[in-house]
Parts: structure tokens; sequence; C-alpha cells
């Protein structure tokens, strides 16, 4: 079958945010987890995407998983690389939520330069920033890949919260600590926050 | 209501590409297409994902327009700031078809190196390469932007077809020939392959 005889209502022009908005019964944001390494941020990013997967909607995960050795493997860990690091996340994340796709972000994230930077790629509804709180010395404790450890016998240099500092944000749209909440807690939290906000109908 | 009162089936573990397809009723892929400045590729990268979106379907197109003036805003023009400005765009592709998005990706890629390179990031049925043919003369007939014009002056150095080579392709997936199909039928010809393909079931 030609695509002239389809029973498709051909539209014309470029599909735009809204066409891919409306379709998904969502608005398309970037939500941005920041917090200390082991503070839960991936956690609650995967389970909150598996939420919405299986709510019907287009949501998409960027971590460092799947951009520090694709996209950044040119990049390394100085302050520059660091900064283009996230510079390209924040671009990366425009064009999918360009795409009509929920994006939520999961990185350290240390400096409010730099999360200033990535906010102001997006409208004001369209950036969350979410500070995924807990405590250095929890996250010391949990401390899953032996990470605080290496860094406190000084074998990583640099490291967030032990030789770098982590700059609390001032104004995030939404705190959630996870020294006090589960994960299960944490995600539900966020996805009260984005019913709230009308980013999703339910 | 909370999630846990909320009639969702809840599913465990990461979203898979496969989760992902199955709901887009399609496999995702990196549809790739290479050709002269004026060849037809946007065109017809617009009217494709147009297309595919009228038919309830997750589709991107990548160009020009939305990766060099963001993403890739820091590389110019020489040799080496092409390639990876190529090399960028294909790991975003990647990210695009893991999130289950079908990617439609138009620039010139005059080299087979680099379009050699971006297929290797694919599996063998998630990269398709199709050859957007225009004989040169009839690309610097069109000339929509004045650009062949400025680079037969000596105003555009390095200009593919008029001062750089454009490297045919060898083994195209498909290969549409603009100056003998209009854009509809050269899309309708696309839409054929990736039926025929099983890339979308219809």
């Amino acid at each position: 079958m030609t695509v002239k005889k389809m029973n498709i209502t051909r539209h014309e022009g470029k599909v735009t945010k809204e066409e891919r908005c409306s379709r998904n019964q969502a608005n398309s944001v970037l939500i941005w987890l920041t917090g200390l390494s082991a503070s839960g941020k991936s956690t609650i990013a995967y389970e909150l995407e598996r939420l919405l997967f299986d709510a019907g909607r287009s949501v998409y995960v960027l971590d460092g998983d799947n951009v520090r050795y694709g996209l950044n493997k040119d990049l390394g860990f100085s302050e520059d690389d660091r900064r283009e690091n996230l510079r390209r996340i924040g671009e990366i994340a425009k064009l999918f939520v360009d795409a009509g796709v929920i994006t939520i972000a999961a990185f350290i994230s240390p400096y409010r330069y730099d999360r200033r930077m990535i906010r102001s790629l997006f409208s004001e509804k369209g950036f969350i920033e979410i500070y995924v709180r807990c405590p250095l010395e929890v996250c010391e404790e949990r401390d899953p890949k032996g990470l605080y450890k290496k860094a406190r016998k000084g074998e990583i240099p640099n490291f967030t919260g032990v030789s770098d500092p982590y700059e609390i944000p001032e104004h995030p749209e939404l705190i959630v600590d996870t020294s006090l909440l589960s994960a299960d807690e944490s995600v539900d939290m966020i996805f009260q926050y984005i019913k709230a906000k009308k980013i999703i109908d339910n």
C-alpha cells in the first residue's frame, strides 16, 4: 500500500512539540535529580521512569551509564570537562524534551552555576530541580561502589563531599530526603508533585 | 491518589528497549540520510517524520537546525570538528534509538569513514543508510540558500561538491534520486522499504 492510499490523516509541516505532548498526555519536562554520590538519584530515576512508562508515557533516563561511555567518552573529570559534560547533557535533554519525552536526569551536578546553566536552556515550567538530600555520613555508610572509601584514601581526587564541595540547591522545586524516605516513597512524592503541577493528567 | 493505589501494573527493573519498541509498534532504528547540500535530505526527513507520527509512531529528526546551534555549537567546520560533530550525532541517535524512537538524521556526511563509524554504533538492522542522490548540477540550480553561489565565489571554503569531495555510498540500504522523484515519492519509497523490512507493522 502506498502512502497516498493509507488511511492516515496527514497534517502539514513539522511535527510540533505540542502535538507530541498532546499524544503523550504530558508536558515534556526535564526532571533534574542532583545530590551526593549514593544519595539514591539513579534508583529514584529508574523507578520513576518505570512508573511513568507503565502509566503509558514516553519517558527516558539520562545518567552516567548511558552518557559517560558514549557521547561524553572524550571527557575526563577536570573542572572544564565536568562543565562540558553537563552542558552536553543539558543540550541532549533539550532534544528529548523537544521530542515530547519526559526526561529524567540523574547527575551529582555539585555546582549551582552548572545547574543554573542547564535550567536556562528550558522554559520556566520545563525544568524541575529535585534535590535528593542525604547526609554525607549516610551516603558514606551506604557506599555501594566503595567510592567514598577510595576517596578517603586519596585514590579518587576531586570527589564530591570528600575533597570537592557540593553546593546545596537554594531553590529546588522539590527536596526528597532519602535518609527519611524509602525509594518508593521518594518516587511517590515526585509523582504527586508532577501531578499537582499538571505535568501529567491522570 | 498515591502510586500504590494507582491502577497501574508495575513491572520490575529498568524499562527495556524491547518494551519501548513494542509499545511503539516499531523497531527503533536510525535512518541516516546522506547527500549533497540541496539534495532534499531535510525535506524528506521532515515529511517522513510527519508520516510516521501521523501513523502513531514516536519519531524524531536530528539535523543541522537542532544540533549545530545547541549541542555542537562549540564546533566549527575543520575536518576534526566535522568528525566530532558526526560522532556526537551518532551517540545522540543511539540514545534516541535506545529510547524506542524511530530516529531520522539528515546530514551531508560526505565521508565513508564517518558514516561507517556511525553505522558501527548500531546493530546490523538498526542502521539504514539512505543515499539521497541528486546530480551536483541540479543541486546547484536549486541552491535554495545561495550556498553554492557563495562556494563558487570562494566565500565558503571546504564546500562539499565544490571544493570538498562527496564520497558516494558504496552499499547504502536504499537510494532515492530526487532529480527523478518528488519529495512525496521519495518518502513513499522509504516508507515501503521500512514496511518491507518489518521496521513497522501496519
